[in-house]
């Protein structure tokens, strides 16, 4: 049987603070069709909110410490604030939209990361048994659109503060066992650059044997290569492509034009 | 067919702002079988974080206004923290809660109080069509147990505060088509006491005749009169009986021993 598609989409901070582009993001995300999950990230609001509340932002050798307070101000502005405005706003454009935690349904569970040399506080990491994407199968069957905050938890009554872009890459592994799954990642630039400086070089197309050329050529910087590492580990766990552009242009995927930069085997 | 038990128990402040009698009650309403849904309203944590970010709250005429800066912090507080953390405690139990605002789903779509003597802000008041409940059911169809926050939508993108015993009696009364409906108001006593000064003299039943009695014999004080209005009211719009009890006595519900006051036709 032919899998069904599923596109799922991460936005961050860029498109979030930004109420114009989110509004033409959703609308654009609304036109997408098929089975589709949005996945979004924090934004200035939380350390807004963080800093209105005269709470010290936690950083050791310049990693974020989520600490019990920080945890709080997450959860009421990632799973409250932001991801229930962005559930309203889809409603209005006609996606039937559910804003979940990992918490709701169980969806995504996750372990502590073990205190080290450095305690991060209320982090939680994801496993190969986080996601039982049948779970989410059944919600999506039954005709609603999740939109996932990156808060997830324990399993025994604990949230956790859990990195977007991994929630993102790990449902689309998860998923992928049952959907024809396409991961897009949105960020400020049209995709990955040939010219740094030209906003117009985007590399259409990326399969492993041109990343290595392209590393090799020196033409991708060290910035991207995390993001890009990560989205050949996906398509090697079952991932269909990952794509990389920007959220503005996401309308030209439905319409079959070229968006952003496309990686496959 | 014989319709399906529902239970649909709504929880206030009291039970909110103490974990210990939240902890007990959500281990009790796990242990409740068939179809349920949880309805919390907010508790002394709004108010807080009001009083941290320097939000004077605004009465006119003793009734609360909802302006944007409070509509933002009952979005963040109560469709975040409160609701995210009775799902992750409910998970912990083993009951698959997902917390919703009435966004979420378009499971409950209001309308904004029009602006009369007083401008009341956001708040959105429930009608007749303010419920689909064939929505509400596929999502506990699909294995699902809603969790509601007092926060829903205009279906314009518009979030609104709404009163959490509204929200729970609308939910009743709209689910009633589909299931035999109970509906569960936890406050601070035992029930609708014979004597206010005995906690002991519960009445267990009370019929539409019964209760003109205890009108007439002005046993029932006047903070009562609306609640068992209301509870009424549902009656006669289908929902199969009102129950008024304990938060730390729903337990009893399970195990068949008496509960609170039993409103019924």
């Amino acid at each position: 049987m032919t899998k069904q598609q599923l596109h799922i989409i991460k936005i961050g901070g860029n498109v979030i603070d930004n109420s114009e582009s989110l509004h033409h993001f959703l609308k654009d995300f609304t036109a997408l069709e098929g089975y589709k999950i949005l996945v979004h990230g924090g934004g200035k609001v939380a350390t807004q909110l963080q800093e209105e509340l005269g709470i010290e932002p936690k950083l050791i050798d310049g990693r974020r410490i989520t600490d019990i307070d920080t945890l709080r101000v997450v959860t009421m502005v990632y799973g409250g604030l932001i991801n229930k405005n962005i559930v309203a706003q889809l409603q209005k454009f006609g996606t039937n939209a559910i804003g979940l935690t990992g918490a709701d349904g169980n969806f995504i569970r996750t372990n502590r990361r073990a205190v080290k040399a450095i305690d991060y506080g209320y982090v939680g990491d994801i496993d190969d048994k986080s996601i039982d994407p049948g779970n989410i199968s059944r919600l999506m069957e039954a005709g609603f659109t999740p939109v996932f905050c990156a808060i997830t938890h324990d399993g025994d009554g604990q949230l956790l503060n859990t990195n977007a872009d991994t929630i993102a890459s790990a449902l689309a592994v998860a998923l992928s066992s049952l959907y024809e799954t396409t991961l897009i990642y949105c960020f400020e630039k049209k995709g990955v650059l040939h010219d740094i400086n030209d906003e117009e070089s985007v590399i259409r197309e990326i399969d492993p044997k041109k990343y290595e050329q392209l590393r090799e050529q020196q033409v991708i910087h060290s910035g991207m290569l995390p993001k890009l590492d990560n989205a050949f580990t996906a398509i090697n766990c079952g991932v269909k492509a990952v794509i990389i552009g920007r959220s503005d242009d996401l309308g030209q995927l439905q319409s079959k034009q070229p968006f952003g930069t496309r990686l496959s085997k």
